[in-house]
């Protein structure tokens, strides 16, 4: 968004500038979603007047609102007037069925900010400046946010997952989600095989949430739900599929296999475990993503990160898995790592 | 630095993910300024526990911030070791004369980022919620900060300023700098004309730092200094130039009307004005930098903006000055507004 002109070949602190900074493009996009700026687009262009009526807002903040949105290109002005651009009609228009809108919320957490703010802290300390075991304290509300509020970003996700879990398997089978959430991948895979049965595994309030959407998909009589602890509670079974998504990333790698273990020991011989998880590459610089995403895991947990593929086959291996392979989800910032029950 | 790859020609998602994550980029960069980052780079390329050593920080810690600056450009990575690259070596490492790492801290100041946290109620409102009156609420601390920190931003801007306000002007000229804050803008001027004699208004405390840069530049003898409100202390004369820096954005054009009538009364017949602003085309959308400088105004003053040309003509006009011209600074995002008094 910088402009810093520079004499040609000499370095420009643009970029620096752009960075320290970029805190208000998340802050003007949340609040644009908040004052309902997006729904009131897609009612039709209009000026500042126009859509601070729309808004309820004042005529100078919804004027300056949208200019800025303009220059970071969500939105569009055309004489004066601002108008929704295919992105912003696509994923930011609440009547949109793609509409991630509601993912602000989660991303606008305390959970999430607060850690932010205290950075350099963290850094120097190695892990979350959050009370207890942080973003995996027990009943955190903050993931009944995350059930409510995070679907949108993670539904793409949910058919390609279903997909390489199922990959090969007809007939009746057992599948266990751990850290269900949403409940959106278990309820995916109920839809692609109607004769899987889902055990959903999470704290109570959040499986409140999953049931509600397996209700709403119509798959309730083959959803069953196991409030607790994914290290405590017992997942019943023998499962021949277990899903594992966006878990590993919040622990260490001895926490990671214990875990692995006991869910090794739910799977029948052959079963399979499918994590979703953000896998950088070895040199964990890319793909940008995933390779930012333990940032947030330093920020909001104890010891928790986004491990590479030889990081996470190594962990596979100790818990007892085989023939561990990575599939990227090409809807998404995200990769599949499937193992064998031996 | 997202990554959601779409089906050809489908939308994506990336700009708004990219925009609600964007302020961990200011967190990061932050984070790495305040622990010492950049500082240890300049004593050469290293790995994670190297660095963390360098910076008395956690390894993990260390390692996870590096990997997320070297995904954003900001630092190198190769075969594990972290190096400069020209960009952080330049205007971050505090070894470089033109290091801007301490504008770091007034763009954290509680001033700017607590309205940022809370924006959605300030568009609703139409001005910001800090108390009294924001950003130039008298004596507020936030410029003292500002004086101290933000020097570096603004130094490759008083060359080019100095001289389109001397242009023209040789022997003995008496120029007053109004809210002059680190001062550099009036010292580059008695600097480029050995015959000016500067008169610096801003708070009191304010005035302490630029009086102590005056003394560094060998300028002192010719630096008198006016304690007090802008609008409200005797600004002495008659003068010949009067320096404007950064300060009429903060009010609404009736105020901006009234300083500069009172400016005008100061200035010898045919002496100038010249202000140094953020000045965006008419559309309120080019060039980024400037456009984007509203949202800061309407975050943290009352009735503040960035002013485009006409706005300012008018305004100048009203106030008694002529043959406004408007000059952009070859580096950085600013324009210098000059205007003859008549």
């Amino acid at each position: 968004m910088s402009s810093h002109p520079a004499p040609a070949g000499a370095p420009s602190p643009a970029l620096v500038f752009d960075t320290l900074f970029a805190y208000q493009r998340s802050a003007a996009l949340r609040a644009a979603i908040e004052i309902g700026l997006f729904r009131a687009l897609g009612d039709g262009p209009g000026d500042a007047a126009a859509l601070a009526r729309r808004c309820s807002a004042s005529e100078r903040g919804t004027r300056i609102l949208c200019d800025f949105l303009t220059v970071q290109g969500l939105i569009s002005k055309t004489d004066g007037r601002y108008a929704h651009t295919l992105t912003s009609a696509t994923f930011l228009d609440p009547a949109s069925p793609a509409c991630v809108a509601s993912t602000a919320r989660f991303l606008g957490n305390p959970m999430i900010q607060e850690p932010f703010g205290r950075l350099a802290e963290i850094v120097r300390a190695g892990c979350t400046v959050l009370p207890g075991h942080g973003a995996v304290e027990p009943e955190n509300p903050a993931w009944v946010e995350f059930a409510h509020s995070m679907a949108p970003m993670m539904a793409p996700m949910a058919a390609p997952l279903g997909s390489i879990a199922l990959d090969g398997i007809v007939g009746p089978v057992s599948v266990l989600d751990i850290a269900a959430g949403h409940g959106l991948f278990g309820i995916e895979v109920a839809k692609q095989n109607p004769r899987a049965r889902i055990v959903a595994v999470d704290w109570a309030a959040v499986l409140e949430v999953a049931r509600a959407n397996a209700r709403k998909a119509g798959v309730e009589d083959r959803y069953e739900t196991r409030p607790g602890s994914a290290f405590e509670v017992e997942f019943g079974g023998p499962h021949q599929i277990a899903l594992l998504t966006n878990f590993l990333h919040h622990f260490d790698p001895p926490t990671c296999v214990r875990l692995l273990r006991k869910v090794h020991a739910s799977l029948k011989p052959g079963g399979r475990v499918a994590a979703l998880e953000f896998v950088p590459a070895e040199d964990r610089i890319s793909p940008p993503m995933a390779a930012s995403f333990s940032l947030t895991m330093l920020a909001t947990t104890e010891a928790g990160d986004a491990y590479t593929l030889r990081e996470l086959e190594a962990m596979y291996r100790e818990a007892g898995f085989a023939g561990v392979s990575g599939h990227p989800v090409p809807t998404g910032p995200h990769t599949v790592v499937v193992g064998r029950a031996v």
